[in-house]
């Protein structure tokens, strides 16, 4: 089947456009796929795309969309059935316009995070989603996962950030929705069904996004606070203080913090002592209110209340790089350490401190691990990892790797959580979400797939297996 | 067939629940429909809706949901077709639970705004949509018409502020997905398709939604702008400034407040000279900056750029009320006088303010009218309606009525604009969206009806003729 779709396919688009697979749109970031395909696709416009995939739906050839690559969760691999055509948006990757006035850019899929960004930042502007993947993962990737980051606290996810999307649907139909509109009430929300669909329901080749205004002044400290239960009672008073202008809250165990002495000895660390717990908080305040003020006015508040007992506040750059770097280099420490398993967890804020005890307690009982607890706190969303106990390696742990991650979820689902806060489901969790979806939601799910993908060629077994 | 469903009902329901039609059921705020129901079903609890939609999906009944009935669009009354069924939530009006901490309340589709916004208030929190309807608008009609309002700019609309819903889907089945969770990448956005469907897709029967922190600084100023171009270049700036701490942006026309002045002669208007063009602004800020001088630094900085001639700044409560009854006596003023025809567009915000020469120059060529033109011009969404001159009654405009109407959502239409920003479509735009929707974009919402709702009963005729 792929080869009568490459044969029209041929006959269709011009010359460049098909290529030879190449070993890395076969891979991906874990390790735990390996994918295969036909023929890589790579697109230089929108009417390029639909003659892909109208040529591919008459063939009946799964498309597998692909964009940067930096999806966790095994949507960009296909492992299984029919030989796919990869269809890659690296070629589409203009900023097709900029409004700084209206605060909105509009970029093709295939831009990179980091040049939307740049290119906010060169009409004074930001556009606010945070990952450390910046360089590689593309626009469309991170609406087809609905990205979170480190911002989403206060400014959303991918789907907060998107007005309006340019799609090819299943059948072939380009979808023209590029609209700029802070309201627009005209009939059902397609751009948020196809945001976070995982390149099941179409695929995104442009998006008019989101800029946000740069907060006057930008303020960021490391905290130290006694236990989870705290951090949360500090994120209500920062809130309360900042009218919401806390941009980031992030929660760091002193077990990541061991993991960076280990791993990364030279990272400098603030509090010689690793406390068991820390969260950096960053604020984008108005003009005219010192973010150092601000922060050190938090500081007294909270340590008055007993919530902090001691604390950085960046006072330069470099300081807020450093405080950032150790963060951001937790995921590099934890690979060195390599995880049993990683879990990315949401849960609703009043259930979370009681997570972290109950669920490290069950875990105790069924193995000897160590955990590293971190992540976007302020979301609710922990990346709740486990690993080997000094002097064994993951391997130790191969039999009970699913027992372990099965236990995890299962609380979570219970408390109210979700077993996916920010990767997507992808072939990964496939299982799961058909095991621990609401059945009526997974019928509706069901149904709009078939709907609209009704040969099934769009990213099958993704999502819905 | 809805006497086999009343049957089938009365057998299914507890005593109550099934009502002889009331005429306030039948009505919609401007008079333009007259509805017919054959019954009213007033059910209590998730489980009594379900009963319901099963029966009438049987017997093929159609439903119409009915939250507070302040809807614009005629989406709560039904006039052709079959006889149908109302499906009133006023009864499911518990507020079942609130979450200061996480900044979450969770509250029945029957309770008021009002109710919503009162148990905010009582854990120090605010639920920020805000619409003149507030005490009779309900939770569930607002999520289906993605209801939008004053705060929209900062905290974005309905659909913003909702985190999970319990819903009826078509055939009865019942929805659990009552999350409290901010990152929830765990499928298809089904809960963001039943929001803005208008009970074509289901009956939402509750809510998560969003609390936001109280600012600890609230100022209100109403600003002299010389025309919509200096007003959004003010916009642009006080973002800035405040680091998007805009929690409102409305702008009012001269014309406006002449209406004012002969409808509503006693109020307080701050500008002797009725200036053609009043911005007022609320802005919400943390603790530490004074709204005050946060405001007088903005006024100083426009005025020195040329974007402001004139100005006053709230000093009391009292005066803040005073400053917003301006706003919102507009639309009693408008009534008093009588309007030709309304117009709730939303256009790019770069293209706003030559939308507003061309089409006043445009509509003076058609016929001699007056324009209000006022709104929520932070959200590029503009209430643009069309007066008789002084005279006339909007009798003497009924040949013309149809084609200015036409002649200005087309002018919308062209430059990137929505003909529906806030309102929804309903039955009135139905056609409209028809005909100037998107063709892919129609598919796909006509494909996923007809999935969902393969019986055809959810709110016919509205959305999709």
């Amino acid at each position: 089947m792929l080869n009568d779709a490459t044969d029209a396919l041929g006959r269709l688009l011009p010359q460049g456009v098909l290529r030879e697979t190449a070993p890395a749109y076969l891979e991906e970031p874990r390790g735990r796929y390996r994918g295969r395909a036909g023929l890589i696709a790579a697109p230089r416009t929108v009417d390029e795309v639909a003659a892909i995939v109208r040529a591919c739906a008459d063939a009946r050839v799964p498309i597998v969309p692909r964009g940067g690559g930096t999806g966790l969760v095994g949507g960009q691999v296909m492992v299984e059935g029919a030989v796919p055509l990869l269809l890659s948006l690296e070629r589409m990757n203009v900023i097709r316009a900029t409004y700084p006035e209206e605060g909105v850019i509009v970029a093709e899929a295939g831009a990179t995070l980091q040049q939307v960004r740049e290119a906010a930042a060169r009409v004074e502007r930001q556009f606010p989603l945070a990952l450390a993947s910046q360089g590689t993962a593309q626009i469309g990737g991170m609406l087809g996962t609905n990205a979170g980051g480190v911002n989403v606290l206060r400014y959303g996810n991918a789907r907060a950030l998107c007005l309006g999307v340019e799609a090819v649907l299943p059948q072939g139909q380009v979808m023209h929705d590029l609209k700029r509109l802070r309201k627009d009430n005209t009939g059902y929300d397609i751009r948020d069904l196809l945001i976070g669909a995982e390149g099941t329901l179409g695929i995104i080749t442009a998006a008019s996004l989101v800029l946000a205004p740069v907060p006057a002044e930008v303020g960021v400290a490391m905290l130290v606070v006694e236990s989870p239960e705290a951090a949360l009672t500090l994120l209500s008073l920062a809130q309360a203080r900042m009218a919401g202008g806390v941009t980031a809250f992030e929660l760091i165990s002193g077990q990541g913090l061991r993991f960076l002495d280990a791993a990364v000895p030279d990272l400098r660390q603030p509090f010689a002592d690793r406390p068991d717990w820390l969260v950096l908080i960053e604020v984008g305040l108005p003009a005219g209110l010192s973010a150092d003020e601000a922060l050190e006015g938090l500081f007294t508040d909270a340590a008055e209340a007993g919530l902090v007992s001691d604390g950085v506040i960046a006072q330069s750059g470099q300081q807020t790089a450093d405080l950032w770097a150790i963060r951001e280099t937790i995921p590099e420490a934890n690979r060195h350490v390599g995880a049993i398993a990683s879990h990315d967890i949401s849960l609703p804020l009043s259930e979370i401190a009681r997570f972290i005890r109950d669920a490290s307690a069950m875990l105790a009982e069924m193995a000897d691990l160590r955990i590293n607890c971190f992540g976007h706190l302020g979301d609710g969303n922990l990346h709740f990892n486990l690993f080997p106990v000094q002097g064994k390696t993951r391997d130790a742990y191969d039999d009970i790797r699913r027992s372990l991650s099965r236990a995890v979820h299962q609380m979570v689902v219970a408390r109210g959580g979700s077993f996916s806060a920010e990767h997507g489901v992808g072939r990964l969790k496939a299982a799961e979400l058909a095991e621990w979806g609401d059945p009526a939601r997974l019928g509706a799910m069901r149904a709009i797939k078939d709907a609209l993908d009704p040969a099934g060629i769009m990213n099958p077994g993704v999502i819905l297996a």
